[in-house]
């Protein structure tokens, strides 16, 4: 099962590929989609979408988990990263592939086993698991090899007894 | 100038494709894009995306007008939106539009003449400008079209001294 990971936001698209088999994770590639600052909104958010694309060609994963959106502090950032958010969900659906979404909770739970983990646990977990040389950066690269591993382990067989699945 | 005017949502997206010429308006088409309820959110982006896609290669605007968003009530709700909102930009950007945003009391200050105006008199003076033989249905196509005649207004030649264009 090839699995794409998405944290996802307007300046920086969080992703990486896992190819996940008999419980094991083998990561295929991951990075960012960057968009410049000063862009207008809507050709940053073809850029995502062009992008996105080719990595989906390229890697050609049949799921697509993206972390689900909460909105804590800003709202006006949150609406931009409900926007990149929705491209990014067309994107993969209009690619054929399996969407699941997760909650960072779920993800948490998922990469360090509980819940409240912070960023550190969560990158210093995701670089274990995955025997990377050195953590991935930036930060939200980290979040979506998290996020991939959440799902494989939640869409994997057997493994959806799991209760952070539910 | 041909101007597609678009009012988001995720369950009903309103458009409206006006031809601007010398002062006069000419409606072209005018209708909504409905996406079933009990659908996956990713596949309704990928239907609106798809609907939108054609009615640009129908009509061919030259300029995309969407109305801005804000979050008073319903946060859920609003992020569903925003998601939406998010794929009709980019599909916009996809097809070379020109975009343009505007709020929400801008498009009434252009319609009725003020930004305090309801609902209904919004519809009712989009009926009357435009000449149509009844309101258009939904209400969310009448605010497309409404949001169109704001950009004429504020994108015609010498208009856009307007103090609400600003």
């Amino acid at each position: 099962m090839i699995i794409l990971g998405i944290d996802p936001g307007l300046a920086i698209v969080g992703w990486g590929v896992l190819d996940y088999d008999k419980n094991r994770f083998r990561p295929l590639a991951y990075g960012s989609i960057n968009t410049p600052a000063g862009m207008e909104t809507a050709r940053r958010l073809a850029l995502i979408h062009r992008d996105l694309t080719a990595i989906i060609d390229r890697y050609k994963p049949t799921e697509m988990a993206v972390e689900e959106l909460f909105f804590t502090k800003n709202i006006t950032t949150g609406i931009r990263v409900a926007e990149a958010r929705g491209v990014i969900l067309m994107t993969g659906q209009e690619k054929g592939l399996t969407l699941a979404e997760y909650t960072p909770m779920q993800v948490k739970q998922a990469v360090v086993g509980y819940g409240a983990a912070d960023k550190r646990q969560v990158i210093s977990m995701v670089t274990r698991i995955l025997s990377l040389p050195a953590p991935p950066k930036p930060d939200d690269t980290a979040d979506a090899l998290a996020i991939a591993i959440c799902h494989a382990h939640c869409a994997g067989s057997g493994r959806r007894l799991l209760e952070y699945c539910r």
